[in-house]
């Protein structure tokens, strides 16, 4: 049974990294004494080990330990054998890159889908939707795909920020971004603002968190739905 | 020669499509009567024909003819037969996608060398540059490449944004985004404010408008360049 956490950001303003999350990741790593953390995707260009040492420092405080993948020499072993895995956020190119690089993204699939829990913030929650094609990042590299896990039945816009009313600035908002996207794309696409979190147990998807997030569908006004909203009626959108 | 505007919008907050650059435009296309127009970026996703008649009733105002290159069969032929050439803004990633499966990437360059006057705004600048690895857009369609014209020797960040220190948000900064470039990119970024823009002239590169722009080199400090800075110095970084 799929069992994942997909949280909008690993961090809220003012705290430590991961913090507003370690007592909902203390119920979901309940059976586990070791996170394999990915840490392809390296944010503001961290090395692998750095990043693995800073989840490692804060998964400590609830007594969990954690390797980095880029340790294992057979990375797909080691995704077969994780207790549970974590893919850290950065760079969406970086990361879906690297794991088509080791070929990953299958087996990274099946694991999920068999039962290995999964913990996915802004870029690790990215790859859990059809594509990446609603990442906030820039392309700083040429992924052999947009593609990703698809684990859930629609695609992930994290870090969701409504519109400025007073910036004077004319870059697109990213509802607009999304409405585009949507123009060529059939696949709903959540808005999970920071300090969300979907809830994934199978097939069951539930919005966690106190805030709503936005709901955007091809030719529809865009809606907000409210936390603990069930989100399986995706699937047949 | 070389002869581009390379602008950094379409449209000042406030204004009128186009209206700060009109003065320039004039001298610009001075010698043109017809400027051919390349609506693929679709900002918002409008129509080929609803964004031509936006940029035709901007450029009437200057007393030039606009006419959309999708209204051709032959767009090569078109190109090599174009007064002047326009790309306006939009998603980048569309434009790239269009330009590729339309075989018209070597051509524009081909074009844009041999001197055929040339304006950019937005994704239509992102375009000048090496490859759109620093575009601001969201990678709606997968394009078969990131790289471009590069007929200017390095990468444009359009719309250039700086930090705000009281946003409460923790997606990336584009300073942030353009160092994560610099990482696994060697070329340079020009982050281009909103009302800045690059004239090209054979070799010559020069920053106009009244703003400066921010200078990414890998391995180095940003710095800020003063308007009518000579950007030809970049071809060697």
């Amino acid at each position: 049974m799929k069992n994942l956490i997909i949280a909008s950001t690993s961090t809220l303003f003012g705290e430590e990294y991961l913090e507003y999350l370690l007592p909902e990741l203390a119920h979901h790593f309940a059976n586990v004494s070791v996170v394999t953390f990915i840490p392809f995707a390296r944010p503001s260009g961290i090395s692998h080990n750095e990043y693995t040492q800073k989840v490692a420092h804060a998964l400590k405080k609830i007594n969990k330990k954690v390797i980095g993948l880029h340790e294992f020499e057979d990375k797909q072993k080691a995704l077969y054998e994780a207790e549970a895995i974590f893919v850290g956020g950065g760079n969406t190119f970086v990361l879906v890159n690297d794991l088509y690089s080791y070929n990953l993204m299958d087996t990274l699939k099946e694991v999920i889908e068999n039962g290995t829990p999964y913990l996915g913030c802004s870029a690790g929650s990215n790859i859990t939707g059809v594509s990446i094609k609603t990442t906030n990042d820039m392309p700083i590299v040429y992924p052999p795909s947009f593609e990703t896990l698809g684990v859930v039945p629609f695609n992930i816009n994290p870090h969701y920020l409504d519109p400025n009313p007073d910036l004077k600035h004319n870059g697109e908002t990213r509802e607009t971004r999304i409405q585009e996207f949507l123009v060529y794309n059939k696949q709903p696409v959540l808005g999970l603002r920071e300090g969300s979190w979907l809830d994934v147990k199978g097939n069951h998807i539930v919005l966690k968190g106190n805030l709503t997030a936005r709901l955007f569908l091809q030719n529809k006004e865009p809606q907000e739905l409210e936390p603990f909203t069930e989100l399986n009626f995706l699937a047949s959108c």
